[in-house]
């Protein structure tokens, strides 16, 4: 399912292709985030146009509305959605742990109560993949114990353990399916190296179709953080994709792709999007702000999206300032366009070996100015 | 500017083509409303799909937000909105008298105070046909008074006295122009037949490019907005573009079409669109009710757009139960393409003389379900 295409001669990034039963996704790959069933503001149509092949949904969100048996009965997410490429779904495990209301874990599973209207659920790692084969998602994540930082290395391992425990569980009910779904282990362990390197043994033992990073964004230190993702990604096997989950901005996915990962997912461009900051070449750009007023270039001139080809800093500008929902998608359109070209971009420079001087070269230019 | 191409056998219908600097415009046609620079929730080139050849803007909120003049150096609002067709600016008349926080009218012009902040601008005659030459618009509004339901005989002979008046210093002023904008005198009058009959004479011997109905749905019963609407309509010149302002729903569209009207306006499917109410051949559809939850059809099996074609009342429910932006623009993209589509259905059945019977049939299906 991931064939290793290009080992970058001077970094450990990586060319790569996944498929799924959707198609074939080349990797490294960012996958805008569609939280409920959509991605914000965003049609199908133009995702694809924008060239994403891989999108990310959330079981959680979905198991809570609209409920997984109204997508399955729709033929699935992808027809419910109208999605044609390959979906992942995520567990809900981060969720659990930063959204709902009260928790109460256990070694069989999770009682929780809705961040929506307080109605308790439990589920255990054998119902959240029964709601993922529901839901018919191409790429599936078990249900894991995602830990904040700081955490006391004792609760950590406890959760490290449960969190294997959970994965074995999750894959023994899917050995029996046909169309086979392709399920990710997700390695844990806080921000203590034996921990996650145990974590990534006792995932491999089991064998996984790939292998996440779970963990990390949870408000631990940067430099801490890197050297973790930087140490799991050294002991990650070379044939399997690999996943950070949750990360990030333009310059953490260069980082991270130099040093191994294979697949990102974040809520940022969307977000931003929606809050008027858009990505360029040359930094961040909040448009709402009165220096665009009458400013009639593209929000990048670099850029070859709709946004860009159409409308100015201007225009863009009067949309947020009477709060007219065309800029929120404008400027989120073209925040997952700069993503994918991002992605492209550093697909070329790692077949061509040259992803330390494209990262350099791209940050050189995309800090050079402080923009408004 | 405009030409007759045929008069239906069975009823004052008439199919015609306006031309102006940016296209033709096929007859009767409906204008979608970008009345902030933005037809809400829509790209422009989702209108250019769905079929539309002018959308109508509004020189009072452009001159509020964010200024003739940022508009004029962006090239003009068909740059500024990425519009290629023709755009028609409404005058702000009506604006002024319904929304500005305090209004003082004398036959000089009009003091208001700014619905958004309060602060006081004083517009004449000739400074609204200035910010629409600003502006760059293809056909123009000349300012007007507009008065509310019920309106006093002698009060509503004052102000279309003055409207009269206001709109032949508008044209006094066009005459050098070479790129030439197209001038419509606005008929008012109140529910009053001798004063509308009275402002037709008194416009037709100024001599505009076409004429618009003003002051309809403003209060009056619908008895008496169809007895002036068809008066008005009797005593137009067949000649001339007429133009029925701010109507309506679909059975109002297809009525006055059928009285002689050849162009309107109105925020109906979009904001209906955002409220999650879908027109459809069977009648109006509020996709948010329950009965939708599970519902795997498309909002109107008849309908080609692309929200027809793609998604399900379960997923667009499920949008509208999330507060999710693509519910909106998908509803209203699919209310915007029903009401071109409409259009087209009109024009065909004029065309074939059968208007008459189209309107019945429309109806008998329209009206045959009371859906939730």
């Amino acid at each position: 399912m991931f064939k290793l295409i290009h080992q970058d001669k001077n970094s450990e990034a990586r060319l790569g292709q996944l498929t799924t039963t959707h198609g074939k996704i080349d990797t490294p790959c960012f996958m805008p985030v569609g939280t409920q069933a959509t991605v914000k503001t965003l049609s199908p149509l133009e995702l694809e146009q924008a060239g994403a092949e891989i999108l990310l949904c959330n079981a959680y969100h979905l198991f809570l509305r609209p409920g997984i048996e109204v997508i399955h009965n729709a033929g699935g997410l992808h027809r419910f959605i109208s999605w044609p490429k390959t979906i992942l779904t995520d567990s809900g495990g981060y969720q659990i742990f930063s959204l709902a209301l009260f928790r109460h874990i256990t070694d069989e599973g999770v009682e929780f109560q809705s961040h929506l209207d307080g109605s308790k659920s439990f589920l255990t790692p054998e119902l959240v993949i029964e709601m993922q084969q529901g839901l018919g998602a191409d790429i599936i994540m078990p249900l894991d114990e995602c830990v904040h930082y700081p955490c006391a290395n004792d609760y950590a391992r406890i959760a490290m353990e449960r969190t294997v425990d959970w994965a074995r569980r999750s894959k023994s009910i899917l050995t029996d399916r046909l169309d086979r779904q392709l399920l990710f282990g997700i390695v844990q362990g806080a921000t203590y190296e034996d921990l996650r390197k145990e974590c990534i043994n006792k995932l491999l033992d089991i064998d996984f179709d790939g292998y996440a990073i779970g963990g990390v964004s949870v408000g631990e230190p940067e430099v801490l953080r890197y050297n973790i993702i930087s140490l799991l990604l050294d002991n990650l096997p070379k044939s399997s994709a690999r996943y950070l989950m949750g990360l990030g901005m333009p310059e953490d996915i260069l980082q991270a792709t130099e040093a191994g990962s294979d697949m990102f997912d974040c809520v940022i461009p969307t977000r931003f999007g929606r809050n008027g900051t858009a990505f360029t070449h040359e930094g961040k750009l909040t448009v709402r702000n009165s220096p665009y007023i009458s400013d009639y270039q593209p929000l990048d001139s670099e850029c070859s999206c709709y946004t860009c080809q159409n409308f100015s800093r201007a225009y863009l500008r009067h949309l947020f300032n009477c709060s007219e929902i065309l800029g929120l998608r404008l400027v989120s359109l073209h925040n997952i366009h700069f993503y994918l070209e991002l992605m492209r971009n550093i697909r070329e420079a790692i077949q061509e070996d040259r992803l330390v001087e494209f990262r350099q070269e791209f940050l050189n230019k995309y800090n050079q100015n402080n923009k408004p």
